[in-house]
């Protein structure tokens, strides 16, 4: 499967039901074969709403357009044909009968001969029956020069919310329709595309790069082969700037940036960066999008719309609808830069700290056991892991031994100097295990500063460390000889004691073959049975050098 | 060039950019190597706000997660690292700076080791810094069963929701945190993905459909092989609902559907049609998406989120945010449907029609013109156009000379004989110009109706016909004799000269060699050259026969 679909000629009908089931409006009967999409709450006869209903649709496959922009201030209904296709002069019809009161109604017809024709004799029938309907042709696209008649694509969303905006300030369907040829004469707009639109059910062509090709795989102007989105953007406004500039019309603008189907987020927003770069922060005044308002199916590729930022346009289009598509205008600025607040809060670290050389002593001699125990680790959690835990802990004990010799680290009182280990190991071990020694030592300090007490602060800091890395004992962790020390501690043993429970805790993991964090999480139960977790060793080794000094 | 993107790492600080450059937000100068975007009007040593901080973040690749969920009722901040990588302890710990004052700040973190433990670490400096800060990791994912630490995915977008909801009606930190771990508990997403996210300046790997894939491209539950939307979406509920059903929850649900990159507005509406079927109407309270909501580059696959509609979230969910890509949280329910109104309102054909023998007549002339035509008209277009112009014109005249035999056209009031032929060419006759013609004479008609001028009445239709045909004289098309004609007509000159002014227009069509609407301006201009317009040559027979008959 390509696609996720079912079967092609589903693919419009499904569409609209999700769209009907999850917005405020009613759907033609599915019995009816009309695609025909309406506000729930719109009614043509209530005499003292005096709104112009505005219409809207064409062919599917563009979706958000036409139905997702139904809504309080902008579109009153839609109709919908099948994939690419005009939809029909009696579903026109129909729809314009069920909105169009006293005030009138107007159609925003995309410049395609199918839709001018079955929308214009909709709308003659219509009239015949007594019905104020008008007709606007948005033709915004600058793709062919000189084309007698240009298509209608993405500034097509712009006319609907602008005729939605007015008909909601209960402004005359004369004045609606003037106000949005205006409109339709100030907008320009181009697309480009690496790939074209494949039809639910087809593969699509294999086609080059094009600039300017339209929203049913119509040819663009020519080939085009830009090798980064500066270029690409850059082929596409040329031409726009140019066609408006034939227009005498000049910025600051509201642009649109509109993905035809098949651009990521991400793309989108890089697209958006350099627009904004290219034609300069200053002469965008709003941004529409980027997202897909006017999409080709899956077409990878965008265009671009500009419209000068005209008071009268920026009012229309900033003011709010309940359309559910309408990704809002957004005023545009030079982004407002902070620099972020890094500084060193509480240093740890000092020149000539205060030295309790029994403490410095121990924390030597910790050093030097986790120095040597640099092998045995390192063979230990190749069997088990990425093969790098002694060296780990060694780059953290030479970092401790490094500050011990220039005097930085405060061995006389135990809360900064747990401070001071954090600092250091999160700087300079690295590592998973780096963060989480210094997170046990961050949080003994602090808790020590609060409790008072060594061991229970260290507790609180082996809490910590299970909080954030989320293991727990029995995951094949330095937890498993971490914990049953500290508990012994905390049960009032000796540093002997202690010792000899992490030793049990870490002979333990030998038995443990169910990993469930750390790196021994992705090896196979089989490899490791008989193998002590390096962390767990080295914890007990720690336990062993502290219960033999003290 | 596959992707919109410049360099592969400046993609990152690009969309960041364009998100800073249009929303109320400031980011970290660049200068600083962090990134961090911040609520504009966030003063954290405002008293008299009382809000709690929200700060969320991650790997970048995940957009519009997370900057794009800041705004008033959601976030207060994010911290976004490189692609797919946590951003470093500084970054988070900087960010909490900024925002954390009286009230506190809570941490909304995915679970990811290093996200865990970054945020972690942060945290705990924070803290010794003398500031209130929690975290809540979210772990939603399911498709891994029995997990030790599942994954955090879409549903973490939930959680920033209600998190922002809270903190803006001042609720205390603990209250918030509390919240939004029992909201954590209620909630399951599942992924499936057809295809991979690709780095960008990578190709994406060759890998087949996997369902429970992460958002990092790891590995999902196992390779599957839908046929279908409807299939795929099976995949993913039932494995989500034994999920829900473990931990004894139940619908109706709130449910999400997240792009996690590379689907079309049209797969995501199918898939929503196809949720919305599977879990039953009924029991889907409301639907968050379809939408990008927390991406993995341009995966093609989507992820579905599903949580209890208790109606402390509904309230929270439904609360209005500015932040810009929450695409708000709709109700859902069966589509209220409608009988679109299609009787045919001005019926102009009828049952024994008055008959003025001579206009009967005259019809029926006209009638065998256009038959004997064929061949001759075939033959123009086959060297214009698609070569069927004779043949379309033979089925309006076919429907014409039915109606006549039938007696149901009414040949004694020109109105509404011109609104029958209207009505028959429409339904009759197909093609554009089908429509053309039947927009002609039920313009026509109407205006025969209000003005009462039988040669005006015309030229009003041909009027019509020009503005929503898009054609004018000029362009090769039977207006080239159309408009000669009824111009002679309304100087008052005779028929006969009228039939002399529409053959010399159809003659002078051999010379046009640009067509600008209609078939032939498709075809190359030396291929036209000589060659009469089968539509204007249709309407000089027309005019002759006329003439010859009067």
């Amino acid at each position: 499967m390509e696609r996720f679909y079912n079967a092609p000629d589903q693919v419009v009908d499904a569409v609209l039901a999700a769209t009907a089931a999850t917005s405020d409006l009613r759907i033609a009967a599915p019995e009816s074969g009309l695609r025909i999409l309406i506000r729930e709450d719109w009614d043509r006869t209530d005499q003292g709403r005096q709104q112009v209903a505005i219409l809207s649709g064409g062919g599917a496959g563009h979706e958000p357009a036409h139905a997702g922009y139904i809504g309080d201030g902008m579109l009153t209904g839609a109709i919908s044909g099948s994939l690419f296709a005009s939809p029909s002069v009696e579903a026109v019809l129909a729809a314009i009968r069920d909105v169009c009161g006293e005030a009138g109604c107007l159609l925003v017809v995309k410049n395609y001969t199918g839709d001018r024709l079955n929308f214009g004799l909709a709308a003659e029938r219509a009239r015949r029956e007594g019905l104020a309907v008008e007709m606007v042709i948005v033709a915004d696209d600058v793709s062919i020069q000189d084309a007698p008649q240009p298509r209608g694509i993405a500034g097509t969303v712009l006319v609907h919310k602008l005729a939605g905006y007015l008909a909601s300030q209960k402004t005359p369907l004369t004045e609606i329709k003037a106000a949005t040829e205006s409109l339709c004469r100030s907008l320009a707009s181009l697309g480009m595309a690496l790939s074209p639109a494949a039809q639910p059910g087809q593969r699509p062509a294999a086609r080059a790069p094009e600039l300017g090709l339209g929203i049913h795989n119509e040819s663009g102007t020519r080939e085009v082969d830009p090798q980064s989105a500066d270029e690409a953007m850059a082929l596409v406004l040329a031409p726009l700037r140019d066609a408006l500039t034939n227009r005498h019309l000049s910025g600051p603008w509201i642009a649109v940036i509109n993905d035809l189907g098949g651009c990521s987020t991400q793309e989108l927003g890089v697209l958006a960066d350099v627009l904004l770069r290219q034609l300069g922060p200053s002469q965008v005044s709003h941004l529409l999008g980027p997202a897909p308002l006017m999409t080709s199916l899956d077409m990878h590729g965008f265009s671009v719309t500009l419209l000068p930022a005209a008071a009268e346009f920026v009012d229309a289009l900033s003011a709010p609808t309940s359309a559910p598509a309408w990704p809002g205008l957004r005023p545009c600025r030079a982004p407002t830069t902070f620099a972020p607040d890094t500084h060193q809060a509480h240093d740890a670290l000092s020149e000539d700290a205060p030295q309790d050389t029994r403490i410095t002593n121990q924390l030597k001699r910790i050093v030097a056991t986790l120095r040597d125990a640099r092998q045995d680790l390192d063979a230990l959690d190749a069997k088990s892991g990425d093969g790098d835990a002694g060296a780990s802990l060694q780059s953290g004990a030479d970092a401790i031994a490094a500050a011990l010799e220039a005097g930085r680290l405060n061995t006389q009182a135990m809360a900064p100097l747990f401070a001071g280990i954090g600092q250091l190991l999160s700087r300079d071990m690295g590592g998973s295990s780096g963060v989480l020694l210094s997170i046990l030592f961050t949080a003994a300090g602090a808790s020590l500063d609060q409790r008072g007490d060594l061991v229970e602060s260290l507790a609180d800091g082996i809490e910590k460390m299970q909080t954030y890395g989320g293991a727990k004992p029995g995951d094949r962790t330095m937890l498993d000889a971490l914990v049953p020390a500290i508990e012994s501690l905390q049960r009032g043993e000796s540093l002997s004691q202690a010792a000899q429970a992490a030793r049990d805790g870490a002979q333990a993991t030998a038995t443990l073959t169910r990993a469930n964090a750390g790196r021994s999480a992705y090896v196979p139960e089989s490899a490791l049975q008989g193998v002590v977790d390096p962390g767990a060793e080295a914890v007990a080794r720690v336990f062993e050098t502290l219960a033999s000094t003290t």
